[in-house]
């Protein structure tokens, strides 16, 4: 197991993952399109030492935003290149879906961002699986097994123009008039089922030679796009069986292609709510909480937990003959916690102010709380580090950083400082530069 | 007549148009993927009230580098959105090719820039003409008739998404719980022969609306593309003649399409060397030509004058004979001032120092010499204004800003500062919110 765990932080939409995060005291409901925003978060989250800011992205309106903030930024670049002008270590990796670009595009932007950061960039290949998306491209989706022969593609491409100019091509000599040595600056001329490029794409080593992939998602397909191309996997699973499940078979799938398993990471999705005692917490969810139609979500607790449960219950807890007759349901992994927290006795307005049906972990508490939750899971192998979806960036983020990182850090789970400036010493992760060569060999 | 010229800077590669740029004194050779290096000359030239920064762009290594620079920037939208965070009130515009992004990349990102900017974006409309940039994209180059075609296609597409949002519908009541008004955030559903878009696309209105649009190039397809969709067009005659009978035509094609002729800005292309003297901007201008193969250009230089030159000849005069018999070529429009130039005495190293044969007219001498040339076009109708391509931005820009620009000023050719905060006001061109409702009518 390694030694420390590792954090990145969602940024996206500028509120927060919680869709009444645009309401709660302190937010500029504006923070979507004010980029200074967007810095000043980055800026927080590198106090912390935290190792990199992830963008998730599907280009296409995903949610009702009647009452919700956007799931995704105005534009995952425009956000990277601003957050890389206001910072200096912190790692910058946003989704470019592999469906819906071209692998010029993404080689070029990621490049330029890799380079314009001096070596902090990362990228997350994954394929588009909304048909909104698609359709805003003008297409309908592929079958899943030609998506996915199309995303080994493009990251083939992707890397394969990272690494056109030889690492010394940028040459520079004044006096010998020689900008470049044009003799190291080859084509890449690779022509697959679903994409191609020339190139060369004409930009040079960054500091830390290219960009990182990252992969999510994808089921068994994504299994092995990541076991062959990432160093960093996010991952959603709900409970440390899962994440260890995921971890191992992760692992297992890298030394199957031939690399060092320690190569790639998993970040577990997780959401913390940091206040003063989980009361506080638990009352600060609840007011993110009231955009949300919570008569619905009651039903939908219901089915978890194999009852039928009325609006009216809201704000009482089960009854005894309603924990004896519940029984979590087997098709949904977030079933029995949210059972062990009805069991706690808190009313049904509470226990969803729990997470309990939230799309990553939540630990509504102290910091305290949170650093447990974290050291549980990540002594356990259940990952290598979480991707943090913090409730409300504001002050949210300074919460983690402030009280939950000295927690961290004082247990020895977490670096005292940035081990370098580029993301690939920041994660300990190999040095790369073109397409891996025992992909090619 | 309008009664004052308006500006755009051309900060493509950091370094400047001249091959030999990142060799002259006070340039950072590494320029080219240095950020700092371009909020700076962004910086410099927003002192200098300068309309807009415009970076050109051709997704492709087009030019051989091993002495020169590369042509283009890393990436238009990285630098672009640098420069948004370096500064306040310039306008940022960057060219991409309608052959090989989908509208909805253009939308998306243009207008990411646009609120990130506070309504400073642009986008120049082009098709790509270029076949190594199509063979980056894995495809052949289309018919001209057909790439024109989807510059139509495109730019509708792109302007439907961009006002696919009613200016309104972002609601933000946080008492009343509502985000955005989704009765007024609308799908376009445009579907064309080559591209199609479904939206809306999740971006609010910017302080201006929307992107201004830029066209370039393309002969009687171009000037349509611009009478239709452009405010601002970048041009690139060699006389006074060819400007006006550029800018004639692009006003009397605005006209037939509805639209006021003033609407539509025509920028020449230009290039200054200042310096204290003609003979010390010419010295400037061999030191950048130091990379460059002189005896091909002295040839070429000939084939321009009807004469056979050698490069012996480099250090002499045309001589009597010469001069007698030399008769400019028809078929370049720069022979004339070719001669002009030769007859005035000068080596013929001097002739080609003189930038007779670049791709825009430079003028090499005092900021007097410079305004007065600018003045002279102005006036003459041949232009709305200028692209300035400045020899080398490390100095340059700083001398434009510093002496040519004051000079503008006091003989009232010039704004003494910006109109306000939007490229819009800044340019004098109208509101525009969604396709132009005079095309869909």
């Amino acid at each position: 197991m390694p030694d420390q765990l590792l954090l990145a932080i969602q940024i996206a939409n500028g509120y927060g993952p919680q869709p009444g995060s645009w309401r709660m005291p302190g937010v500029d409901p504006r923070s979507y399109t004010d980029m200074d925003v967007f810095a000043r978060y980055a800026q927080a989250a590198e106090r912390g030492k935290i190792q990199l800011v992830f963008l998730a992205d599907t280009p296409a309106l995903e949610n009702d935003i009647s009452r919700a903030v956007p799931n995704h930024s105005i534009d995952p670049l425009v956000v990277l290149t601003t957050m890389a002008r206001a910072t200096q270590r912190i790692g910058l990796v946003a989704t470019a879906s592999t469906t819906l670009n071209e692998p010029y595009t993404i080689a070029r932007q990621f490049k330029a961002l890799d380079v314009a950061s001096h070596g902090r960039a990362g990228w997350n290949a994954v394929p588009t699986s909304l048909p909104a998306a698609a359709a805003n491209y003008g297409i309908a989706l592929p079958p899943r097994a030609q998506k996915y022969q199309r995303v080994h593609e493009v990251v083939q491409v992707v890397q394969a123009l990272w690494g056109s100019w030889e690492r010394d091509a940028w040459v520079l000599d004044a006096e010998r008039r020689q900008f470049a040595d044009t003799d190291k600056i080859r084509p890449v001329g690779l022509q697959g089922e679903h994409v191609a490029a020339r190139g060369p794409l004409p930009i040079p080593p960054s500091e830390q030679g290219q960009p990182v992939v990252f992969q999510a998602g994808g089921g068994g397909n994504g299994l092995e796009v990541a076991a062959r191309y990432a160093d960093g996997v996010y991952a959603n699973p709900f409970s440390i069986a899962e994440g260890r499940a995921h971890r191992d078979a992760l692992r297992a799938a890298a030394v199957a292609v031939g690399r060092d398993p320690d190569e790639v990471k998993l970040f577990a999705g997780f959401m913390p709510s940091i206040a003063g005692s989980r009361r506080e917490a638990l009352d600060r969810r609840r007011r993110l909480d009231e955009v949300v139609d919570l008569d619905q979500r009651v039903g939908y607790l219901g089915s978890m937990l194999g009852l039928r449960l009325e609006p009216a219950q809201l704000d009482e807890p089960l009854t005894a003959d309603q924990l004896a007759a519940a029984r979590p349901s087997p098709g949904d992994p977030r079933a029995p916690h949210a059972l062990q927290v009805a069991r706690e006795g808190w009313t049904l307005r509470d226990v969803l102010a729990h997470g309990v049906i939230d799309y990553h972990p939540v630990v509504p508490g102290t910091a305290e709380d949170v650093a447990d939750h974290m050291q549980a899971w990540f002594e356990a192998g259940a990952c290598d580090g979480f991707s943090l979806a913090i409730d409300v960036y504001a002050d949210g983020i300074d919460a983690f950083v402030d009280q939950v990182v000295p927690i961290l850090q004082r247990r020895g789970l977490f670096h005292l400082d940035y081990e370098g400036p580029t993301l690939r010493e920041n994660l300990g992760v190999p040095d790369q530069y073109g397409l891996d060569p025992r992909l090619t060999a």
